[in-house]
């Protein structure tokens, strides 16, 4: 069975969520589950330890503390930890909803980069007005992009779509801000060039609207835009529903409306749940790393859960692997 | 009175919703509308005249041509003659829902900037949780930024806030990926440290979900993160609604709440309307020009029309000169 490291410091509800949400997967026996994490913490919310082990490291690294000192101060946190059980193969996969800076940044370190890759790459799946998630990466790594990280994210999205989501042909774009080939910025138009070249089903320049419409099953930019991007969406989405909650408390005809209503509300609700997914993979890390969100909820983790399993079990990791040596390939090729 | 030119042929829906939220403007006397485009095809939709006077220009931009093409070619087109009336004097304002990026050339050429701003950018209004609107600046107008382009667009916009949404001391902030002053790129960066030292009242770095939040009245961006912004904005919205839309239609039970809720779903709907706000003022331009969404209906440019009118009355393009020329002199106390 796959083993998974949980770090169950990291989050804003951190331990309790963690530790819930990893102990349901490990008593449904989705995975072998390893808690690490300051026992003491930790034990008040285990009921039952089937298919859980427990791994105590007191250290761990705050929400709100620079990834740079945790890089220096906390090589025995928690989430280092994790990896280094992840490095020396006793698990096959890590999910963390800490501090994500930190948590890729030890990703990075202690488990090296998939050969051919520059900079890894957080993949966010976003729903989508068809029954597919598109997948938005860079989610906020890399703030500093160059057009072969693009072709290398491109890649990497296409063979997440392809291997883990299970799309056929996945439709990969480029975020910017207008169709026409003449719009863009330099970045994203020498990168527009560079993965037209791929022979991936590349659609062309794609816009902001496009993360929902469901026009590419994968859309590349980079940390900084893409972590705009998410957080214009997660806001808008937050302002609809507390509009709604704030307006049906005011008035009774209000109130049944809603009730009748509940199941499309509670729907939508869903459909637009990042714990519904459970995590962000970060794609070119040579392992596997879910990154969570900071607000996690026990599903959000037993689903993330699921799907480092998948991840695991696709070999997602061997086919970025196949992919970057063409990539290098082609690279050399145009080169002589 | 003050007199507006409105260019008829420009919109995904020209003539039609053009003229005819020019002429409710025109008829309750908001201003005197001049009609700028091939009256053949406007006078159809035209049924009272009355503060109504048209200019026929048979010549327009199309919605999908490139601005490059449209400078060189089309100086005698419908857009361009609005701005030459008024350059001229003859009008005191300019609202377009054409071609975006011609009417941006356009306006930019024809009119020239205010002394000291190097870039014109588009103001938009975007709802929040609050009851006021933020304005995000640059929406799409200038793609490749400067950190002195981004205290040109922060001064604009406190002065937009401050002089036509009537806030007293508008935060300004600036779009970026994480509130601590090591997140950023360069260019967040070093604008960052410029807008500091500019005496508005400035809240340091915004995230994307602050565009709704309320937390600032201005957020400073460039003109490709901005494009991006609005339009995952736009698109999430329409998912939305579509969502409901869809559900609704399928059982009578959640007919039935749509019903009793439909006061609410209608608030909201109009809450995040565009036609509520009308356009997007171009600021920086010496002029004043309302650039709308080319799906505008009446009421948008109704409104428009509305927002040309308080601009001109307000002053703002005084208050804006006067922010350049104390801009000027703070950078050149720096260079000594």
């Amino acid at each position: 069975m796959i083993r998974i490291a949980v770090d169950g410091m990291g989050g804003d509800f951190a331990p309790k969520t963690i530790v819930k949400g990893a102990e349901s997967a490990a008593n449904e026996g989705v995975a072998e589950i390893v808690l690490v994490g300051d026992e003491t913490l930790m034990k008040p919310f285990i009921h039952n330890t089937k298919g859980l082990e427990i791994i105590h490291t007191p250290v761990y690294v705050e929400m709100d503390e620079s990834p740079s000192t945790a890089l220096r101060k906390k090589k025995d946190s928690s989430i280092n930890k994790a990896f280094e059980l992840h490095k020396s193969g006793y698990v096959q996969a890590v999910v963390s909803a800490g501090n994500s800076g930190a948590t890729m940044a030890f990703a990075t370190i202690t488990l090296g980069r998939i050969a051919g890759v520059d900079r890894p790459a957080i993949a966010v799946l976003h729903p989508t007005e068809s029954d597919r998630l598109s997948i938005l990466l860079d989610g906020g790594g890399t703030v500093d992009c160059k057009p072969t990280h693009f072709a290398q994210f491109a890649l990497m999205g296409e063979a997440f779509a392809r291997l883990v989501q299970g799309i056929d042909a996945p439709r990969v774009g480029v975020l910017t801000n207008g169709e026409e080939e003449t719009k863009g910025n330099e970045l994203t138009r020498d990168s527009h060039a560079l993965i037209k070249g791929l022979g991936i089903n590349y659609i062309g320049y794609v816009e902001g609207g496009d993360v929902t419409s469901g026009k590419a099953d994968v859309v590349v930019t980079d940390g900084f835009v893409g972590n705009i991007a998410l957080k214009v969406s997660e806001g808008l989405a937050e302002f609809f529903f507390n509009y709604f909650k704030e307006h049906i408390e005011k008035s009774f005809k209000a109130k049944l409306g809603y009730l009748l209503l509940k199941d499309v509300f509670k729907s939508l609700k869903k459909k637009t749940d990042y714990a519904e997914t459970g995590g962000a993979p970060l794609l070119g890390v040579d392992g596997v790393c879910i990154i969570c969100h900071g607000k996690s909820n026990e599903k959000a983790i037993h689903n993330a859960i699921l799907l480092a399993k998948k991840f695991v079990e696709k070999n997602l990791n061997e086919s970025i692997q196949e992919a970057m040596r063409g990539y290098q390939a082609l690279q050399k090729t145009k080169e002589r």
